[in-house]
């Protein structure tokens, strides 16, 4: 299910939950079966937001909210942790048709980091707002602030004792921990949507890696590299952002797609082989407004799925 | 002097120190005698550098120290206010040969921003480290941190007063006062470098915007938005940030060469009209390896210049 196309002019959403080494062996049938149906309610939630002639900004937001509600992805409830314990979290939202765009990068008392990039996109003169000056914001703007007890899942405290042991052990060249896990820094939550009028969006939301150090910024907190709309297509990653940042992945397929005036499959499989030859891991969604779109990743597995009209929502976790 | 060609092989360096309304009635002419010969001196010792056999990446980051020392352009010292009275400033780094970037967002107690872009970029796993956590790895580097009082300077700080005093008397919706002056969000400095090996190196440091609030980002902390190298080319842009990262603009550059095969000057005049299109004010450098460069801008001036091997330093500050 790494490529397809929905009819034309018909709305359609495509969703990611994370890219990385996702193991069947190390998940439980009771696991897999929460995660399905978490991506399956997503894409129901966006499709209906489409289906009632709504936005696809409003869409992919709503897709989003979903996966940040649950402790399962690596996005708003379920944020990993970073090395002092705290959740930080990156999110971004482009607007196909306007070419407006808003985003948020540490954020540490945000529920739902999407909505408040949302209305960085709607409410301020700005692109990207950081750290408390973007919470100062999110208050003036009536959006409640949550305590950061709220992050706290038991699943990402000991992955970040897991994390901090590991690299005691093997020492700070261990890469900071950073090589230890690739689960570790490959969850990321996304959308992309396209709506009745013919119109894009992109949406990703991330708590970023596992003991990341030093306000580190990620991919999801860049317009180009992790969320990336226009009015040919829309683009959303997951995996080590770094690697995504340096590349500016998601608009180099636009960019692809704009001055090749290659179609969206052929864009995306060159990206995401520029990605792999340089030793970057992850995945990306991108669907463009003729209804083509495609999931691919170069990791073991991608939580993902899709959904169009009258169809029953498809979701995916492992390859093939 | 907006575009000309260095002899094949030969090093060469390209510099600006922002883009704006700048009104040759507005200053007097001892401010524009300093001005020009800190640029002249910023030329120098990146070409000292270069002719030296040094790298392009040491050559852009030793240009940009002169201008980040100087209280004239605003980027280090002469860095403007934020709202609350604060200097909080962006750089970024990226080395065309390596393809390995490094940046900073938001940091308060750096005096020269671009050295520690580049430490990110040499020494961390990351690409983007931001506000506290930036420092504490600057202090963990060995990097002094300066008290805020290095960043006064009287000029600054008058201009965040008359800032805020327009917008008390229009009124918020004076755009937060964004629009007020043209050249208080225009200043950045930025150069471009290409050495003898043949490979190229950007870099770009800015203060932001007079009286943003926030915890704004802006394009000089984002890879592919305020600057760009990689074997084929480099850029460094200025102006209203929020733009550029929506455009992706340095790196658009880019593409346009890779994917269409256009030469450097078109591609660049393609990107600045659809900057100007769109409704954004800046300009930009770029340099490419065959030593052919750039310096345009939709402002009425951009501080400017460049220095080829056995010339003298040539710069400009308004149009023609």
């Amino acid at each position: 299910m790494n490529e397809a196309q929905a009819s034309h002019r018909d709305p359609a959403i495509v969703i990611h939950g994370g890219a990385g080494t996702i193991l069947k062996a190390k998940m439980t049938d009771e696991m897999e079966a929460e995660i399905r149906a978490t991506l399956a309610q997503s894409l129901r939630t966006g499709m209906a937001v489409l289906q009632d002639g709504g936005r696809a900004g409003d869409a992919v937001q709503q897709a989003i909210n979903v996966m940040e509600d649950s402790p399962l992805f690596n996005a708003g409830k379920g944020a990993v942790f970073t090395h002092e314990g705290r959740n930080e979290q990156d999110a971004t939202i482009m607007d196909g048709a306007t070419g407006q765009a808003g985003g948020v990068a540490g954020v540490r008392r945000i529920a739902r980091p999407i909505d408040l990039a949302r209305l960085v996109m709607d409410k301020s003169p700005h692109v990207l707002l950081a750290g408390e000056g973007a919470e100062l914001f999110a208050a003036e703007q009536g959006m409640e602030l949550v305590d950061s007890d709220y992050f706290y899942t038991e699943r990402r405290w000991k992955q970040l004792q897991q994390t901090i042991a590991v690299q005691e052990q093997f020492g700070k060249d261990a890469g900071d921990g950073l090589r230890l896990s690739e689960d570790d820094k490959c969850g990321t939550v996304g959308a992309v949507a396209l709506d009745q009028s013919g119109a894009l969006a992109a949406a990703t939301s991330s708590g970023g890696m596992t003991n990341k150090r030093w306000g580190r910024i990620g991919d999801s907190a860049q317009i180009g590299a992790g969320t990336w709309a226009d009015k040919r297509v829309a683009v959303s990653t997951t995996g080590h952002g770094e690697f995504f940042m340096r590349g500016v992945v998601a608009y180099d397929i636009a960019a692809l797609m704009e001055y090749r005036s290659w179609p969206l499959a052929e864009a995306v499989a060159i990206v995401l082989d520029k990605l792999t030859q340089r030793g970057g891991t992850g995945g990306l969604i991108a669907l463009d407004s003729d209804g083509n779109f495609a999931l691919p990743f170069n990791t073991s597995g991608m939580y993902r799925g899709y959904l169009l009209p009258g169809g029953e929502p498809q979701v995916a976790i492992f390859e093939g």
